[in-house]
Parts: C-alpha cells; sequence; structure tokens
C-alpha cells in the first residue's frame, strides 16, 4: 500500500516543530496527518474514526499548548493515533496494536508526551486534575489538559472530579469532544464567534470583576446577579450545567475549523480564571467518506483498503462468544417475560444491539455507568425481574461495590454476563479480564461460572435465567467458539457440578473456561508419553465441586489447574480446598496455572497465553516438571 | 432510663396506622418520634443527628406514600432509626446496632418496609430507579422514592442515576435532603409558596403542554423556548442542574414544617409528570438541644444521657490506629514537602482532620467520590507528589477499577491508608473490610502490608512514603492499638520482609495484621501443651517473604496461616507459593484460617472474630486438629 505524500507533516517530529508553522499552514498539516492516519490503520485496523474526528483539535492542542510540559491527558485515548504521529511516535505508527508495536491507547511507557495512560473511560479529568493541582503545589508551571468524548461525560467518575475541579484554578482545562451522532448540532459562524468572544481575556474577566461585585451584594440580591449572569452564559452558550459544577465554559465550537480553535485555545491558555471547560463538536470519521458513510463511523476496523475503505473479513468460523450469548439471551427472554438486559454503553460489544432488536422495552443502555448498572439491576432484581448486567470483565470493575453491597451482601439474583474474560490480544492490558473471577469468587453468595465453549455457554445463560436464590455470574473471552454443536435446548447445569470430559488415570487437569481445548492437546501429548490423563471442566469456580475434586486428587499421581485468570481465582480456592481437606497432609502434586504477575502488553491472543505459559505445551511441561519433582527434590529446595 | 411519653405514636405500629391520623396530629406524633429516637439512641449509640433530621420527613413520606408499596429507599440508611420505629420494629428499637439486634441500617431481611438495604452511599437512585422501571415493567402499581442526602450527591453513581432517570417517568421521586451545615438557606413561606406552587399538577401540566408546543416549533426556536422555559423554573427554584439532568425541580422548601411537606409530597405523588426530585431542606440533630449545639450535629455517638447528652466516654487505652496513622503522616509530611493526603468525604474517620490542621494545603476532601480520589492521586503521583489516599476497606472497592487501571497498571506510587480493614463491630457486613488484600495482592506491581500493632504501622506508613517505585498499600483496623511502645524513629522496613516474634519447633502460626495478639496466646496455649510454637508477622500479602516462608513451612509439623479477610488472600498466596515449589509434594500440613464464607452481621468485633474462628482458641484448635489427621485420617477421607 503505497503511503499519501506529506511533505509538511514530513518536517514535524515533535510539537516544538509544529510551533515553528504559520497558522496558515495548519490546514495542510492537519489534512497530511488525516491521510497518514488512515493509511496507518489500513494497515494495522484500529480505532480509526475517533482519531480522524479529532485531527484538527490535536493539530491545534500542540500548537497552542506547551505539551509536554503541559499535561495532556486523552479519555479513553482511542482517538489517540494523531497525536502519536504528532509526537514522535510516526515510524512506528504501522505498528499500532501489534505484538511489540505502539499501544492502541496512550502510555506512559511510550512517550512524555502520554503523561497518563488511559483505555477505560471518564478519568482524564481527575488525572489532569492530579497534574495541574501538584504542579500548583510544587510551584511549576504547566496545566492539565483534559480531552473527554460526551459518552465518557456519562460516567460518574467525570462528574466526581467535575465536581472538584476548583481546586486547579485557571491550570485545568477540559475539553469536551462532542461528538454525539444522533445530534447535529448547528455549529457556525455566529456560535464560533461567541465561544471567541466569551473565552476572552476580557470577558472572563468582566465576568469575574461582576462575581467579585455581586459576592458584595446582600445575599438575595447576590443570588439574583448569580442567577442572571448565568442565564445570560447559558443562553449564549448552553453550558448551565458545568457552570454548575464550577467551570467557564466556552462553546460549541466547531472542531474542524482551526480558525475557530486556535483562537478559542489561545485565549484559554492565557486565562487568568479557570478551570475552564472547552465545548468541541466534530465529527467521527471526518475526512474519510467512508468512515462518515458508516453507521459506527469506523469506530474500530479491521485493517482495510484506503481506497474502498473495504475491511479484511474476519475468515469464516464458529459464531463469536458474543453473538451466542446474544442468541441465548433471546431464547431466554422469548420463555420468560422476566428477563431483561443491561449494558453500560456497549450494545453491539455485548450482543445487546441484538437483543434490543427484539426486545426494545427490556434493554436498558445506560451510558457508561457500570455502578449505576448494577444497582439499577439489583433494583430490578429485587422487584422480581430476571435481569442480565452485560458487562466486559475489565469494566465490571468499574462496579466491584456495587457488586459487593448491593448485589451480594442483599444476595440478589443479578445476572453477570462477563464478555471479555481473560486476555483479549490487540487491546492489551487495560481491556484484560484477569481479576473477576478472584473478586467474584472471594464474594459469599456467589456463583461464578466459565463457559468452557459455545455450547456451555448457552447452558450457563440458562442456568442464570433460572437461577433466583442469588447472585450468578457467567464469565466468557473474546473471540470465536471452538466450533462444538450447538444443543437444541439449553439446559440448567447443576450448580457446583463439574464435568469429567475425559477419563484418565495419572494426570488430572482441571480446567476453567476455554482452556479446555488446551487441557485435551497436552493430554493427547501426554498418552503419546505414556501418561493417562483425566481432564475436568470444572464449569464452576463457586461453588467447587468438592466431590469431584476430591476425587480427581487424590487418584491421580499429579493435578493441574489451568484459568484465564490471575492468582486468587481457581487455583487458589482448590488448594484452599485441598488443604482445608488435609489433602496436603501426606503428599499432594499439584500446580496451579494461571496468568503471570504481570500487565501484559497486547499481541495476538493465542501468543499471550503462550507468552503466559496458558497453552498445551505449558500444561505438558508443568506436569512433567511436577512428575520428575521427586523427594530429591523436595530435599534439595529445602536446604 | 426512664421513656419518653408517646401516647400517639404508641397507636402507630405500621403506616397503615399513621395514616389514619388527621393532619394536626402530625405534629405530635413527630414530636413523639424524636423524643424516641432520642431516648432509644441514648441507649444504644449510633446515628442520631440524621435521624433527627428527618423525624418530619419520614413522618410525611410514610403519610403520603403507599408504603410498603410505593418503595422507600433511604441512601446510606444510617438516618432510618425514626423510619425504623414507624415500621413495626419500635419493640426492638433499643437492640440498634448490637448483636442479634436491628441493624444500625436499612436491611431487606428486616423487614418489607426496607426494600432496599444500605449503608455505602449514593446507591438510592439506581436502585428505586430499578423498583420504579421493574414495576412499570411489570404493569404493576407502585413509585421508587430514594431520599438522598446533599453529600451523597457528590458521588459520581448518583449523577449515574440521575442520568437515567427518564426510564422510570412519574413512578421515580427522589428526595435531596439538604442539610449542609455549611449552607443556611433562606428558607421562608416564598420558597414554600413557590415549590408548592410548581409541584401542583396544573403547574406541571402547563410546563408539560408549553414543552410539547415548543417541540413543534422550528429548532431554533424550540431551542429558545427550552431555554426560557429552563430559566424561569431556575429563578424560581435554583434547580437548573436537576432539570438539566431530565428531572422535574421542586424546592427548596422547610424538611421540619409538615405544612409545607404533606402537601409538596401529595401533589408530587399525583403528579403525571416525572420523574420529580424534590429539594427538601432539614438541620442535622433538630429538636435535641446538645446535638444542634455540637459542631458534628451528633452524627454518630456513643450511649449517652439523654438529659445532658453527655455521651459515655470509651475506656482510657491506647490510641487509635486512625489516631497513628494520622500523627505518623504528620511526621511523613514534616520531613518530606512532596507528602499530601486525599480523603473521600471521612476526614474525621481517617484521621486526615488532624492532617488538615497541620497541612491545610496539602489536604483534599473531594467528597464522597472514591473514584476520582484514586485517580486524582494518580495524577499528583505522575507529576512527582507522595500522596496517600485514606480510605476504608469496604469503601476502596468504589474506586477498585481505578486501583487497577490508573494506579496498577501505570505502576504510579499511590499509597493507600486502608483504615477498617476486618471486621468492623456494630456496623456489620456492609462495613466490614474483608476482601481488599484478595482484591489488591492479586495485582501486578502491588505492595500489601498490614499493620500488626500500632508502632507496625507507624513503620508502614514511612515505608510506604519512601516507596516510589509503584503503588503500595497498608491496611488496619478499626480501634484502638494494643499499647505497645512506639518508636522514636519510623524505620522502613524491607519490601517483603517478615519478622519471626517467636521462634519455635512445631507448629508455625504465619500472621498478617492484627491477628498477631491472638497468635502468641494460641503459642501459649500450644506450648503449655508441650508443643512449640513459632510465630511470624508476616507483615506483607504481596511480595510474600518465599525465604521465610519456605523455612516455616518446611521445618515445622504444621502450619497456619491467619488474616483479617477473605478467601483468595494471603492463605491463597502462601498455598499458591506452596505448590509452586512442590512443597506439598511429600507431605505439607497447612490450614489457612480467614473470613468464613459469609457476610458477618454486626456483634462486637471480639464476638465476630470468635464467630469467625479466627481467635486463639480456633487457632489452638486448628492446630490440634491438624495434627491429628493422620495418614488414616486421610485414607478416611479419601474413601
Amino acid at each position: 500500500m503505497s503511503n499519501p505524500s506529506t511533505p509538511l507533516l514530513d518536517t514535524v517530529k515533535i510539537p516544538a516543530d509544529l510551533r515553528k508553522l504559520q497558522p496558515d499552514q495548519l490546514r495542510q498539516l492537519a489534512d497530511e496527518l488525516r491521510a497518514e492516519t488512515i493509511a496507518a490503520v489500513g494497515v494495522t485496523g484500529g480505532h480509526l474514526g475517533s482519531g480522524l474526528g479529532v485531527v484538527e483539535l490535536t493539530t491545534a492542542i500542540h500548537y497552542v499548548f506547551d505539551t509536554p510540559n503541559d499535561k495532556l491527558v486523552w479519555d479513553v485515548g482511542h482517538q489517540c493515533y494523531p497525536h502519536k504521529i504528532l509526537t514522535g511516535r510516526r515510524d512506528r505508527i504501522r505498528t499500532l496494536r501489534q505484538g511489540g508495536g505502539l499501544s492502541g491507547f496512550t502510555k506512559r511507557a511510550e512517550s512524555e508526551y502520554d503523561p497518563f495512560g488511559a483505555a477505560h473511560s471518564s478519568t482524564s479529568i481527575s488525572a489532569a486534575l492530579g497534574f495541574a493541582v501538584a504542579n500548583k503545589m510544587q510551584d511549576k508551571p504547566g496545566k492539565g489538559i483534559a480531552v473527554i468524548g460526551d459518552g465518557a461525560m456519562s460516567a460518574g467518575m467525570a462528574y466526581e472530579a467535575m465536581n472538584n475541579a476548583r481546586e486547579a484554578g485557571n491550570r485545568l482545562v477540559v475539553i469536551l469532544n462532542d461528538n454525539d451522532m444522533s445530534i447535529a448540532p448547528p455549529v457556525g459562524g455566529l456560535s464560533a464567534y461567541l465561544a471567541r468572544l466569551v473565552s476572552s481575556r476580557e470577558f472572563l474577566g468582566l465576568r469575574d470583576m461582576a462575581k467579585k461585585l455581586a459576592r458584595k451584594l446582600p445575599r438575595p440580591l447576590h443570588k439574583a446577579a448569580k442567577k442572571t449572569d448565568e442565564f445570560a452564559r447559558g443562553m449564549a452558550t448552553g453550558g448551565t450545567l458545568f457552570e454548575e459544577l464550577g467551570f467557564y465554559y466556552v462553546g460549541p465550537i466547531d472542531g474542524h475549523n482551526l480558525e475557530h480553535l486556535i483562537p478559542v485555545l489561545e485565549n484559554v491558555r492565557d486565562a487568568a480564571e479557570g478551570p475552564c471547560l472547552i465545548h468541541v463538536v466534530t465529527q467521527k470519521g471526518k475526512g474519510y467518506g467512508p468512515a462518515e458513510a458508516a453507521a459506527d463511523k469506523y469506530h474500530g476496523v479491521q485493517k482495510f483498503d484506503v481506497i474502498t475503505g473495504t475491511q479484511a473479513k474476519a475468515p469464516p468460523g464458529p459464531p463469536s462468544y458474543t453473538n451466542v450469548f446474544a442468541q441465548a439471551l433471546i431464547a431466554e427472554a422469548q420463555r420468560d417475560p422476566r428477563v431483561c438486559a443491561i449494558t453500560a454503553a456497549m450494545p453491539s460489544g455485548t450482543g445487546l444491539d441484538k437483543f434490543e432488536l427484539a426486545f426494545p422495552d427490556r434493554t436498558f443502555d445506560v451510558g457508561i455507568a457500570e455502578q449505576h448498572a448494577v444497582t439499577f439491576a439489583a433494583g430490578l432484581a429485587a422487584q422480581g425481574m430476571r435481569p442480565f448486567c452485560a458487562i466486559y470483565s475489565t469494566f465490571l470493575q468499574r462496579a466491584y461495590d456495587q457488586v459487593v453491597h448491593d448485589v451480594a451482601i442483599q444476595n440478589l439474583p443479578v445476572r453477570f454476563a462477563i464478555d471479555r474474560a481473560g486476555l483479549v490480544g490487540a487491546d492489551g492490558s487495560t481491556h484484560a479480564g484477569s481479576f473477576d473471577v478472584t473478586y467474584l469468587a472471594s464474594l459469599p453468595n456467589f456463583v461464578v461460572m466459565a463457559a468452557a465453549d459455545e455450547a456451555e455457554l448457552t447452558h450457563m445463560v440458562h442456568t442464570c435465567a433460572v437461577h433466583d436464590s442469588g447472585p450468578i455470574a457467567v464469565r466468557y473471552p473474546r473471540g470465536n467458539g471452538t466450533g462444538v454443536a450447538m444443543p437444541e435446548v439449553a439446559e440448567a447445569l447443576e450448580i457446583g457440578k463439574g464435568r469429567v470430559v475425559r477419563e484418565g488415570r495419572q494426570v488430572a487437569i482441571l480446567s476453567l473456561g476455554t482452556r479446555l481445548e488446551e487441557a485435551m492437546k497436552a493430554a493427547d501429548t501426554l498418552e503419546a508419553k505414556g501418561l493417562s490423563a483425566s481432564v475436568v471442566d470444572l464449569r464452576f469456580a463457586k461453588p467447587l465441586d468438592e466431590a469431584l475434586i476430591r476425587r480427581m486428587l487424590t487418584t491421580h499421581e499429579v493435578a493441574v489447574t489451568i484459568e484465564e485468570g490471575s492468582i486468587g481465582g481457581l487455583g487458589a480456592h482448590v488448594l484452599t480446598l485441598a488443604s482445608d481437606l488435609g489433602l496436603t497432609d501426606h503428599g499432594l502434586k499439584i500446580r496451579t496455572m494461571r496468568l503471570p504477575d504481570i500487565f501484559q502488553d497486547q499481541d495476538k491472543p493465542e501468543q499471550q497465553y503462550a507468552d503466559a505459559r496458558l497453552d498445551a505445551d505449558a500444561i505438558v511441561d508443568t506436569v512433567l516438571t511436577a512428575l520428575r519433582h521427586n523427594s530429591a527434590g523436595v530435599e534439595e529446595a529445602r536446604a
């Protein structure tokens, strides 16, 4: 694929180079930056629409502000590809999201221009406030600048941060990147003019003076004056909510018009007052026809042909777990009017977009608001509904207290459909679903399942639906199923019972989740080496199948647990059971295979699991090493 | 102590009795309810100021709404004592917060009038919305009513819920109980009149009609009309923020004036529009002189003399862990200008009120906003400060994703001072700090410590201060230290090294945290029985002291771990290490003592730990049982 011609961009390695340009050169630079972004993502796949939407904003921010001394925090960070190109990483931009390449998000380890990494939403204002306040306390120059999307603003965390923004004074700048596709905002010359006006030093100064004066008025008059001031600005700007939270609000302005952006950013940069919120309206996918025409604005794409926009198709194969979940849940809802579903702004990622087509009145997209999602579901459950909270493993961390306090302690039958459990490939460590078994299976009242394949997932969704006595969760990975035959009828699994998939004599492999395939491969290899292996799909991390585990541990020479999760999960629970039962007292060869004690960077999932030593080869190695670990070895270890 | 005379209250067992009264009898009822609340808390101690502030509101809500069919959700629930008296629990009101008695919060298991329990803040709107929507979906009558304080409104979760309130239509009523002591609101006849006016069916209807009309106007006009409408209401009511989130705002009204409250609640009850937010202004501690006069309005009190208000003094003893932490942190801050501290609305509970007296510019109270607190701290750390986040164990759950995503993944040196770790006594299961070791020690990069006594806490605070290479946490319990001598100089502990407190030969007790005292007692008892016991204070749950643990496990006949936390914590990590090392292969007698797999109700802490089988007697039992568990026992177990 040929690269675009980018004569001006070629001269810009870092923002200092950019600042040498004349303002009237920035349009060309932005165009070249956009072309380069499109070309790069054509090669790598990734988030495209968001980056295209902020090409001008990225250019303008680095032009106006003193990065990296001013700390620029991109919320989520999936819109940062143009930013990476402008900040010394253009030479690696075609390695985005590949193993060993650039992260698809901002990342501290990559560049001083990424002062705070992200990937989860709505953290940017808190972080930028931290930078701003730290500088204030240390008498250092430098602002904190958060760029946050309108979607991310729905998370409570953003509100908590805005509520505290006063701490920073004029050192905090929040740029609200409003690309809500459901709104076609009437952004034109007038509002740009108003924005420039209200962001000017003179206007801010006037307002400040008026406020100070008003404070000296008797209280009722003061309040009236404050109201009038708010209203005046509200009429002009629409930012009443932000003003009530203590921001100077500027906007909305056209985020693709550099002639509007630059002077507003300059005014805000130089303002004595603050914190400021600049409301910028952008268009996702801007400037690339195929993206602009697509319903999702090419939010996340495969590699694609830059001319036609045609994305590489995934090879045909078994259905994704997400789709299997969606179909299974639709089947449950057809049988039971109490079944309903909640997503926190991920209808398509969780498959609930399909559920919503079938049951619009039983689908709730609450926005990026996992905390509310869980407690709302708890309320639904308390009043007789059968709610399914479909949330990625990594995002459920956002609602951990609600899971504990509102669901587990009250023993309410909220169903958790935990997608993206385990390692997730190109999204890297921030999106890995590593901890859910650990943080859920430690909770009283909880039932925690993991699906070994897509047929199991169907059964487990049904098991969730009919389990009314308390909370229950099923976890399943990103990606496609294994191609097993799908059941005609979903069955309710017996709670806390595993299944023996292969019966052997010497080696017991206890698997939770989709490592089962690797466990079976390992059993074959071991068999070829003359070692007879049992393979168990435990299905439940909690409650454990005590009888089955006891039998496996006491009738085999060596036992291995394997899971797609961190320490503290299945392996820890099996070990705890074994020691509770005294099974270790007189010798028990057992090893627990789990994710390593590091945050793994992005790569292909199979490579990540190989790196994590959680594939068939690693199982075989673990078994053989354990078998070789004789009493001499122990003596040696004790020395 | 004599009980107050309450002739009218004596006739009210449940709200249905209350509704038989005439409106002009309600004043007397409220007075009697207040007297009974004061008398009860005089006996039990507990939360007093909050309950006294809502005596009239409680009366009015139960009088106007159809509880328990209308679902009343008290936010936090610490203000629910008058509610409990009116809802069939007066006969047990003097057992509040005692073992076997009534919970100090709302609790589903206690009463159908408690449809949703609480104790953590800001969950009520989400839950009430769940009830409202479930009823709507099932075509059942009944509203969801949330009563939430202005403090609780600072949590992002409340905002997330308000953002979704439209789902419920007029089935959702939010009552904002505004008792901000820093504001003396000018609540008088006019605003009450306005509140009554704007809550009337006619007014709501007019507004609704105006809105519908406006929607048919061309877009710019529509927007202008909307603004004008908003402004008109904002001027009258001050509720612009809530209106922007989709509520009909009513208020502010005097929450102690039943003649104002009742008609407004009736209007809202009968309104076709919604959701409604009623802004009620109350006074914490209202109607009890000593409480009104106290700075904290008797937020939480010991047993006290009703006439004088004199609270029972805690017996003199060692300083509380909270105070030791505060003093230690002040010492660190005196040495190092980078040390600063963050609390989420718990300055006094965490001891940061004392820190703030010494370092006002380095203290940040962010409100009830744990998520923001943690990421804000991460930003401070990224810019060279040494921030301590002082958050109770149970509340840190609110910020779990921020701990993972913003702190652990980025390996930022945020210091976590985790108070109230382990069981907490009268506050019961919702406040227990049971899970932090499990959910933190599973995270890469984290250092997790637990203090065995107050001298250890001092060292650990210093260890936190000087540990710049990544996140570090120290947990310590509610209550007083053990009375050990305090060090002259705080030392930096070597990361990942435990200490042998007592060297023995047959039994190894590996302790984390303040169970160390019980471990020492158990060692004495074992010694008396002829068993020589080592006692180790591991200090670190992560990283583990591998060499010390290996030595203890391989040179003693039996080893026991003990911790004040759930499964998945220290014991699980020690077992995992032991199996990784192959120590179980040829026999290892090890037992892990941990919190049981239930949520324990309130009681005295020592009773809770006895119930949990985590005291000296239980250690001795565990050791002796394990020693008796011979190979015959194992054979039996295998059968």
